[in-house]
């Protein structure tokens, strides 16, 4: 595959990080293939093997890889696309940056996927507002520091991206947002941006009839 | 805290995440203090509070700032320090440590940490067993392409630096690695190597004396 050929997102409305992977793409201006993936449907995960061993979503064919892991991807796109910068360039801001994307990408969205909930066969709601409150808990305070008119300062970053899917879980998960103030403004003033909003879980093309906006 | 204060790194001999962390620093040659947490521990939890209020390790004290999940700090010596260079300077090798990496990270060690197997109340082996194998079975076709002598080519990085510790708690558990003979003979390549032997949890401040190597 040529460096200039569209990427392809194997993606599900639904799923947080794929949306991750959306945002980054129309911040950057990133125009690309979608490939809708129902793992949840018969026959969904074997189809999806092949692509990613993992049989998680997203996947991304990008310059002749295949790339799993929405961080990954993120910063794989920023390193090699022009356009709007989703990392600082200040050293200790992008480990900022890091810091609330990875609390977010390792300390609550895993423990609150679909798959894992199966698996444990617990009550759906209980236990995903536990882990995103406990999540949320740590990460208001780092916010209350890290935070300008973004998650970071002013300037939109990979953390930005890992914030709206999450708080959008959180939301369907019924959690009490206002307990976390500076999470739930930071969420609002993202919202009304033009990436975030095309991007939207309820905007795909996968996206059922009775959800779309 | 001036930038050539030694940093300070609040971990626990056997937590896999602090473990990444003193590999990075051994293999940048970065001095550092150790304070001991033991988070299991009656008060281990409010004592470290204040230091990371997700309560777990690592969390690093560096250059003024305090950096917790172990990539962000990783990344963050890495752009800052001299010495040998843990992610690689072609983009795609870059994108693929960060995958390894993450899906290690994000997708194995989340779910087989002692808090979430304590709060489902399963058992305890067949639960980490479970999501060892299913992150390992991704794991080995993606570094079957992607290895040389180390995870990604012939150059150390940070997907080694998670790879070791993971394979460590694969064995706590009693996951058959024969199934993974990539990850096998990678894990012993690395172990032979200086900086993963003095950060190994058998050699640690607070290795309780019945484990020292």
């Amino acid at each position: 595959m040529a460096a200039n050929t569209k990427p392809v997102l194997h993606g599900y409305f639904r799923s947080s990080c794929s949306w991750r992977v959306r945002i980054a793409f129309a911040l950057k201006g990133i125009e690309y293939d979608q490939v809708t993936v129902n793992l949840i449907k018969d026959g969904g995960q074997q189809e999806f093997q092949s692509v990613n061993p993992m049989q998680q979503v997203p996947a991304v064919e990008i310059d002749g890889i295949t790339l799993c892991q929405s961080l990954a991807v993120i910063q794989y796109v920023d390193e090699t696309r022009p356009g709007a910068k989703l990392l600082p360039a200040d050293p200790k801001k992008r480990a900022q940056v890091r810091m609330i994307s990875d609390l977010i990408a390792s300390g609550i969205q895993p423990l609150q996927n679909l798959y894992v909930i199966q698996k444990i066969g617990a009550d759906k709601v209980q236990w995903s507002q536990h882990f995103i409150d406990r999540g949320f808990k740590a990460l208001e305070p780092i916010l209350k520091q890290t935070a300008g008119k973004y998650c970071v300062g002013d300037e939109i970053s990979m953390a930005d991206i890992c914030l709206v899917p999450q708080v959008y879980n959180a939301e369907r998960f019924k959690v009490n947002m206002d307990q976390y103030p500076t999470i739930k403004r930071l969420n609002q003033t993202l919202l009304e941006i033009e990436a975030f909003k095309v991007s939207h879980p309820s905007n795909q093309p996968d996206t059922p009839a009775d959800m779309s906006a």
